[in-house]
């Protein structure tokens, strides 16, 4: 067989504020692939399905000598992250032709893994579309489970407030709380999306675009368990209302992420509500807690127990969009880029 | 004998910014009391030897409607503190004449209490000064050995940064981190603090208001366990030279207390850096602590491996300039006044 086009995202200037659809990262179909012929030196070649489209993504948007961590991409290459794959040619036993795969991957329709670590056979009993294992099933449902796990010390009755409740974090905190009888409120940036939340067993569901998150807390609080995917304004609304030894769970500030950071004025609540307040990334947490989520939270997402949002643009070209929207919160659901059909 | 006078001090106003010296609290005399026949229904009459002058206080001259960890001073009453006193008539049998208790006072020269459950004794077989015990033997020591012990998992040749270095918390972290072997970076608010912070073993110390903090972390750090006293630009600083992992301690924000909060730009490191932040108010550990504490700490003073300043004053006439000097930090270590000898 004849090479076949490659096509890929190269990630192409640093933006300032928010990414921009059509500068900050360019589709390329200048490179082409032999299937048949490439080296695979003893490793696997992946036809990519499903590549997902994160939050964090936009911190690694960043001049290479700004440390952080998660590496940052690089000018003229293509973006990376979490995705789903076919094996279509091996040379590791541990992988076979038809087999499909999670994993870290380049945005571009066909990758060879020499290293095949980053590689995890999906064995998939319960027939969850392959997406789900870049959303609720993947990275966003492990940050959910992992992080609720270690940190929110959750006992029956309690209030957690949970932001950015429509996406695949969010929505599996939600869930989960609620699965361990707390009382959830959430909040999300639409009125459909709030419908979601009420769909899903959240007790208080509001559109922080329309009504004062304060007021609310106020009524519906004092929060034991805050889930931050936000920060700022609303960090400060949930300090305001923390009841005395609330856990702070701090998954991300995503309003922190394209602007300058907001003006937090009562960080001093800290001290006195003797609040508790962690940071994490989940891939520190994941030696511990992945075989057990991996055992769970497939079947519980097949039985209907926790559901999700998925939000799919088709093919490579929409991925400048995709990162866009989800800066700006306007995607409905997990964001995932389908690739390729099998 | 005779009614004796019972000098005060009394809550005046509530401060805008700083404590006035003299407005905040007033003098009074007015009172009088008949040390031999003064009710005292089964408890004790204790004649007050020492009162504490912590930052703390400076939370409770609040308007009484706004909710806090420890109750408001109300204006024309007393205000109150930890104190040291001695028993001079007693109904109770669990305290006899001549006894030493600390206790929490308000601010005056005799104090019938009728229930003794703040009370007590203190043995003092370590013959420490009586001032120590509302210091370094008593709620400052306290509140650095019971949230290191609680918070800080620290281990030897781990860095850790605490700020107000000279104070009676500060000075006492210091030198349980350094017989823990950690390093330890201190920062106080002049030349004479700075010598005494290298005194007791600081590894680098430093007068923050004329070196730059963070410049200083940077070259020292990054710190892998933060002790807040401060708040504010020292705690940015803090974030932006943490290690990944690091705990912060946040025992005070001082910087906070009487203008208005700075404006903490990088609160987003404690997401990638995953760090750890806890509040706390040390009544709160007292149950799980205060035996080992009582039991260790007084000898490691007395045996001269815990040292410690002091600032002093002469009579509750000198409460409102020490309470001002407290919030501006011009107090040369833990600030007492003296209001009777035995």
């Amino acid at each position: 067989m004849s090479p076949v086009t490659n096509a890929r995202v190269l990630f192409n200037e640093i933006p300032q504020g928010y990414p921009d659809p059509n500068k900050t990262v360019v589709y390329d179909d200048s490179q082409t692939i032999d299937l048949d012929t490439v080296a695979l030196d003893g490793g696997v070649l992946v036809k990519v399905l499903v590549l997902s489209i994160d939050p964090y993504m936009r911190g690694k948007m960043r001049h290479p000598d700004v440390k952080s961590y998660s590496p940052p991409f690089i000018v003229g290459e293509p973006i990376s992250n979490f995705a789903v794959g076919l094996v279509i040619r091996s040379e590791n036993p541990n992988f076979k032709v038809g087999d499909h795969v999670s994993t870290f991957a380049p945005f571009q329709e066909y990758v060879v893994y020499k290293d095949a670590a980053y590689l995890r056979v999906l064995e998939n009993k319960e027939n969850l579309p392959w997406s789900a294992y870049v959303g609720v099933a993947g990275m966003p449902g492990r940050t959910a489970y992992h992080a609720w796990k270690e940190y929110s010390s959750a006992k029956k009755g309690e209030i957690v407030f949970v932001t950015a409740g429509a996406g695949p974090v969010g929505s599996a905190v939600i869930q989960i709380a609620k699965a361990e009888g707390l009382k959830v409120i959430a909040s999300a940036g639409s009125e459909e999306k709030v419908a979601f939340l009420k769909s899903i067993g959240a007790d208080v569901a509001f559109n922080y675009k329309t009504a004062n998150t304060s007021e609310i807390l106020s009524e519906a609080g004092p929060i034991d368990i805050y889930w931050d995917n936000v920060g700022g304004e609303t960090l400060e609304a949930a300090l305001a209302n923390a009841n005395h030894g609330a856990r702070f769970i701090e998954c991300g500030m995503i309003s922190a992420y394209n602007s300058t950071p907001y003006f937090i004025k009562n960080l001093i609540n800290i001290v006195g509500r003797e609040l508790k307040i962690f940071g994490f990334i989940v891939s520190t947490l994941a030696s511990k807690y992945d075989e057990a989520f991996y055992k769970e939270f497939p079947q519980r997402i097949a039985n209907g127990e926790i559901k999700y949002l998925e939000d799919a643009k088709q093919g490579l070209k929409e991925t400048g969009q995709a990162i866009y929207e989800v800066q700006k919160g306007l995607n409905k659901g997990k964001s995932v880029i389908v690739v390729a059909s099998e």
